[in-house]
Formats: C-alpha cells, structure tokens, sequence
C-alpha cells in the first residue's frame, strides 16, 4: 500500500472533501413536508430531498477530487465512474442511509474511500449531524470531533457470547441469508438492528463487535474497510475472502471474532 | 390541566433538569473497556458505566426537583418513588435506551416527565451527546438544539400507506404481539428499528408517523406522552385508551393514522 500523499495530507483531504459534501447533505436533512410544498407550488417538480442532497453532495467532493488528483478515478453512487483503470480510486457515497436521512435519524453519514488498485486504502465516514468524522488515513484511524481527536480502536472482544451484533435491516438480506444471520444472532449477548454505516464506525470505535450484513454495493462499504482494518478489525465478505466491491459483509473486532462468526454463518 | 408553573418556568425548568442529568450520563457514554479495566484494579469493584450514569443522573435529577418543587411526588427507574400520592409527580428515566447507550449509539435520552393526577402534562427528551432537546413545556412542543428553538408538529399523516413505522426491537414484544406489529408493518410505506426514545421525538418532530412498542414502563413514556400530543400527535395503549403507565403503546402523527393503525392490530 502506497498513499499518494502524507498521511496528515490525506487525513486533510478527507476532512475537506467530507465536509464539504455534509455540509449541503445536512441542508436537506429534516426538511419539512411543507418546505416540500412550497417548492412544489413554485414549479420545481417534486421535491426529493434525498436526491437533491445526495447530488448536491456528491458534485461538491468530486469537484474537490478532480481538482487535487486530477488523475485519479472518481466512483460514486449518483454519477457513475470516470477514469475508473487509473491506479488510485476514489469511491464516494455522499448520503449512505437514505432510510434514515428520511427518518429525521443521524445514522446516516457521508462516505469517501480511496482504493489502489481496486483495494481500500483509507476512508472517512462523515455524520454531519453529529459534527463526527471517523477516518482511516493510512496509518491508524481517528476520530475527530468538537476539536477532538482520537486514536479509534476496534474492541478486540474475541467471543460471540461477549459479542454486540449489528445489521441495518432485515429487508436487505436474500433468500435464505437472514436465516444465516440468526444462527450468529442466536449466539451473541446483544443484536441490535439500524444505524447503517454508522454501525461500522462503532465497530472501528471499539463500541460494537460484529456487523453482518448483506447485498452492500462497493459505494456502502469501500470507505468503512479501511477504517475497520486501520482501527485493528478485520472485514470480509461471508466467504472469508477480500470484499472491496461489497457483497455480503462480515466486518468484526478481531480475528478470532471473525472465525468464529465465519463458522457459524456458514456451518 | 393546570401547571404549577407559567409555561416559560416549566421550560428552563425541564431543560435545567435534563442538562443536569445528562452531563452526569455523558460522562459515562462510550467509556472504553481499558478505562473500565484500569477503574476495576483500582479496586472500585466491576465497573458499570450504565448503572453508574443512570444513578448519579437520576439523583442530580431528583436534587433539583426536590429543591424547586419539595410537594411534589417523584417516581424514577433508579431510586423509586416518594410522594406518590402527590397531586404533581414526576417520573424520571435517567437513560432510555441503555443497550444502544452500551453500544457507543447516540439514540438514548434523558427523560423527564410531569404528571397531575396520574395525567402526563409535560416532560422533555434530552439527547445529550447531539445536544437536542424535544420538549413539552404546556403549551406545546418546542426542540431546543444549539441555540435554535423551533416549535414541533407531527406529520399529521394519515394513511399506513403513507407511513413511516418505528420500534425498538422485536424481542421487548410479549407473546404473540410482533405477529400483530407485523401486520401493521405489512401495509406502512417504510419501517425501521432501533432508536428507543429518540422515534417518539421524531414522531413529535414530523419525520417519522408511527411508533408500536410491548411493554414499556411509566418512566418510558410518561415524558414523551405530551411531547407527541403537543405537537399535535395521539399516544394511546393498543386498547385505544390513555396509557400513562405504560404497557403496550402507539404513537402516531394524527387521529386518523392512529384510528387506522389500531384496526390492523387489533383485527
């Protein structure tokens, strides 16, 4: 692994390039149906605020990508890739968890990884609700936040009786897969369903031991490995294998956590 | 229904107390396992961050309410009650939400709630870690957040169809009710879980419409109760009857949604 900057470099970058997508997503958060209705009234169309925060957010970070790293490949969820065989490249989710960003609920975040050729190398996860900044820049993961900063690190918990397990929703799991969920839910001391990317910065945080989940695109997950690894975590696919571009995910606080959700998820 | 205090003494009242509170919580929210580690060899015995925050936030809680208000009645999870035969009581949860509050998860709240006879007539959820404060002061619902004040209503939704619903989790359903939460979850247009006290506060701000939960205590609902009817919402019991002290609950974003949302549950 090679950054193409400093790690404090990149550590800046990150910051900037998320808070300047928060900043217009945190705009459309919690706006209101009359606010909607009001635009409706001046012609606009349906108002989406997800949608337009989403866009709005993801033009603001590739501007600042092209600008820097004029060479480097962009991939994000509203407008596709560019450049996408170059060395470095960047994968952003600029409103990871529209459900809740809907719900008025600040699980949601802002996402930012880079990849070299095509493995994650560092990442941010953004809530600018919170004013938090969860970051990998390379040689370690940080929080930053209120002026803050901290070294994260994943809990290290070794136990799926000792363990917390996370999953966004139900509803994204195939055929068969919740089933598989269970048999590791049956198993840990606590299952807590929400939360979104959020739940993997808990992870990295040392907050939450173990988050399964299923159906993620390569834009959900590619900022959060990263940040998982660099805080001393390991994230897979169910496999066991790498899973830069998604998939189903296994993201725990320690190897031996890993294996033995490995284990049962597939036994 | 009568405070005891004009509504803006009831609001810097409410707002006192919860800080008082919840910086005693906060204190203890995300302590990181070496900290508890360290502490334990110190020889203070097993370290609870829960029970530690919910103890010293409930007696900081309980000192300002026996100082201003020396009549009146307090019934809190931690400390029981005295002066429950009091014409005003209060009922206090110093965290709701104490899994996600262990769990590093920003949806816990400081909850202080007002009775008269029996009836909750004010209360306010203060989220510490986001600075929010949903408050009912007898005059409305009002969410108080980094110098902001803006005054709180519901959705006012009225069809399932439209709905988003909310819950905490399945396993707080008795015996054969998430069979019938699910019926209702079949026909909403979004349901998520997770997020305790902080789906009421939704509910009175607008973003979410219905909220069904099993088995909740006084101190659970007894502050959110005229957080979501001032701000123009409907709290009853599965019953459709005033549930003050808990039990089976509904929370909806108007009269029509409620109306609809109890014919599923309960046909």
């Amino acid at each position: 692994m090679a950054l193409p900057v400093s790690p404090d470099a990149m550590e800046s970058f990150l910051l900037a390039a998320a808070e300047a997508g928060g900043t217009v997503a945190l705009a459309h958060f919690r706006r209101r149906p009359d606010v909607a209705n009001k635009e409706a009234d001046k012609g606009a169309g349906r108002f989406d605020p997800v949608t337009e925060g989403d866009r709005g957010a993801e033009a603001a970070i590739r501007a600042l990508i092209s600008e820097r790293f004029p060479d480097h490949g962009i991939l994000g969820e509203e407008y596709g890739s560019e450049r996408a065989d170059a060395r470095y490249c960047w994968v952003i989710d600029p409103i990871d968890g529209t459900r809740a960003f809907i719900s008025g609920l600040p699980s949601w975040g802002c996402l930012i990884g880079l990849m070299e050729d095509g493995m994650p190398i560092a990442g941010i996860m953004h809530q600018p609700f919170t004013g938090e900044n969860y970051l990998a820049c390379g040689e370690g993961g940080f929080l930053l936040h209120r002026g803050n900063r901290e070294r994260l690190a994943a809990s290290g918990c070794e136990r799926l009786a000792d363990a917390t397990l996370m999953t966004t929703s139900r509803e994204a799991f195939g055929e068969g897969k919740f089933e598989r969920f269970e048999k590791v839910s049956e198993r840990v001391r606590l299952t807590r369903f929400g939360f979104d990317c959020y739940a993997y910065a808990m992870v990295a945080a040392g907050h939450i031991d173990l988050v399964i989940e299923s159906g993620l695109h390569v834009y959900d997950i590619a900022a959060l490995i990263p940040l998982i690894e660099q805080a001393g975590g390991i994230v897979t696919g169910w496999d066991g294998k790498a899973a830069p571009r998604g998939g189903d995910i296994i993201a725990a606080a320690s190897k031996a956590l890993h294996a033995e959700a490995l284990a049962v998820l597939n036994g």
